[in-house]
């Protein structure tokens, strides 16, 4: 604490990101990346823009990029917004599009930066509790709200709601900008924006750090309706005019571009949870069901904290929640069929010698 | 303006950017680029991070490249704040330390993105006259305030306080932030990160767009008193844990590493701008002295305006500013000496034709 800090700052509770250690030969199963990488096609975009050389500022509107994320989901470029990862897109929406008048509703338990994000910027919410399943109930969103965003699949229960399920949300709340963070859509769930030519409340948030395998490189978008994403512009021109470097912008094109790349490795990882998933229940774990690249289960006899720490000294590292009504579950990334055969492993080890 | 826009982006009036034009062969003198570009030991340092894949999410506090700025200034790494370009540095800057209850003090004329932070936070702000001949008057400081920002050099003047006078600043305002933007201190100026070891209110700003020719690449720098960067901190892990990719934290790493071709790169713009000075001169201009990769100039008899725009049609893009005050001026980039024979040549034409 400081005298120099404003009164914000000195009420903030940051975000905390799960661990990027920088030990060397781990299994790292905490960040829901995806273990086969980008497609060779990003890279080799990226380098020719190395080429081109980094002098000059990138174009602030990366309309290129824009125009093939709009052609990919048959949508008008002005209906898509990228930024600097999903987290500073879905800031600028928080700021721009939640910041209303009465609280916004999202999941007890969901995206732990939701509540990071309205402390920041002074939006009230009121949450609303999962059903005993850990499942999001559309008619629970039927009450007064400035604002509603959840993810689809929720995080970190990987839960997915179907698109009906959505649209009941959506079109609930006509006066309300309802938010679907797809941030993990591609594993499993069916994207929402198909419906955005008919809901101009509805705005859906992507991640190309997850199934595009670019969490290094920093992208993100929305699509909406055109006045949504003007908001979003307004923000962003009010914060920072280049939020996309010159190579991100050439990368992420490129990822849209090599959709066969994209089709292959989000099917891979599919497989494996699925297969992940039965060797996890054999084991004695009851695992939500899952759409997204990672698992959310919970052992019948033993703690979540004490497992995940377990595996942390065999260099396996899961993430644990210390929170109400799930700390007791792990979120388990989904890795290569390598890496996930050496939890399975070592679970086993784990579990019969206890 | 949608019914689902919150009421302060009803409000906003964000920052209007240097065109970046998408036509070939413009000479393009308008957003302050450095010509030379990045340092080569920059794109290797890139080629390398890419072998190493992107799937991963990259160090979310720049360790490394924090290191290697505070060894380059000889201060300590938790004395170094990296952002998203410097605008983003400067956002974070303006909500996390310079939202107070009393109004911020800043130059009447300045970099215009100031004004526009202070919309989007709600900031209070009361500008600060230059004098007559567009110099900032240190005394003149000595008001009571919230927080004190300006650019050293200033923008878009290119004029330049002393060390002496930016330490009479920061000394006589104990109880403010004082913030010295310098995007263009390496042209010509003197660093103040010399002083933040003996005050704890002085914050520094840089970006490594300008002299380290890597306005594509979005990387900006803070250096100041423990606190002050922890209250960045706080801000950034509250708004997006990642700002910074991988290729950009290690070619910025790069940058700094290389200090001969940032020593030569920019001695270069600093005798081309000496020369251009002069050459305007002889064309009747006033040129405001420059510490800057630009400079601000008048012409005796023509209005600015009408002069960028004859510069338009012949391909050479300048910027002016239509405000008061300074709407005959002309802000000019320093290029290429090709470019700058390009444009002293077309201005020598242009004024004789008229």
């Amino acid at each position: 604490m400081s005298k120099y800090w404003s009164p914000l700052v000195r009420e903030l509770k940051p975000y905390v990101p799960g661990e990027q250690p920088k030990m060397q030969r781990l299994v790292k199963l905490n960040t829901n990346e995806n273990p086969y990488g980008p497609s060779p096609r990003v890279l080799e975009a990226i380098r020719e823009q190395l080429d081109e050389g980094l002098k000059l500022y990138p174009d602030p509107e990366s309309e290129h990029l824009r125009e093939v994320i709009a052609r990919y989901y048959g949508v008008a470029a002005n209906q898509v917004f990228v930024g600097n990862g999903s987290d500073e897109v879905l800031a600028h929406i928080f700021h721009g599009l939640l910041k209303q008048d009465r609280p916004i509703l999202f999941p007890d338990i969901t995206y732990s930066f939701y509540p990071v994000y309205c402390g920041l910027y002074g939006v009230e919410s009121r949450p609303v509790p999962l059903d005993e399943n850990f499942r999001i109930r559309p008619e629970d969103y039927d009450q007064p709200n400035g604002g509603i965003i959840f993810p689809n699949p929720n995080a970190p229960t990987g839960c997915c709601l179907s698109l009906k399920e959505v649209e009941r949300i959506v079109g609930g709340n006509p006066d309300s900008v309802v938010v679907v963070d797809e941030a993990y859509v591609d594993f499993g769930g069916e994207t929402a924006v198909a419906l955005v030519d008919r809901y101009p409340n509805l705005l859906v948030s992507q991640t190309l750090s997850k199934a595009r395998s670019l969490a290094g490189l920093r992208v993100g978008l929305a699509i909406g309706h055109k006045d949504l994403i003007e908001a979003l512009n307004r923000v962003k021109n009010s914060f920072n005019s280049y939020p996309l470097d010159r190579l991100a912008q050439a990368g992420a094109a490129a990822a849209f571009e090599d959709d066969a790349w994209f089709q292959e490795t989000r099917q891979r990882v599919i497989d494996e949870r699925e297969r992940v998933t039965a060797g996890l229940a054999e084991r004695g774990f009851d695992v939500l069901p899952s759409a997204a690249n990672f698992v959310f289960c919970q052992h019948r006899e033993h703690k979540g904290a004490a497992l995940a720490q377990a595996l942390r000294e065999q260099g396996i590292i899961v993430r644990h929640f210390d929170k109400p009504r799930i700390d007791n579950f792990l979120r388990i990334t989904i890795g290569t069929p390598e890496q996930n055969n050496e939890l399975l492993i070592a679970l086993g080890t784990l579990l019969q010698a206890t």
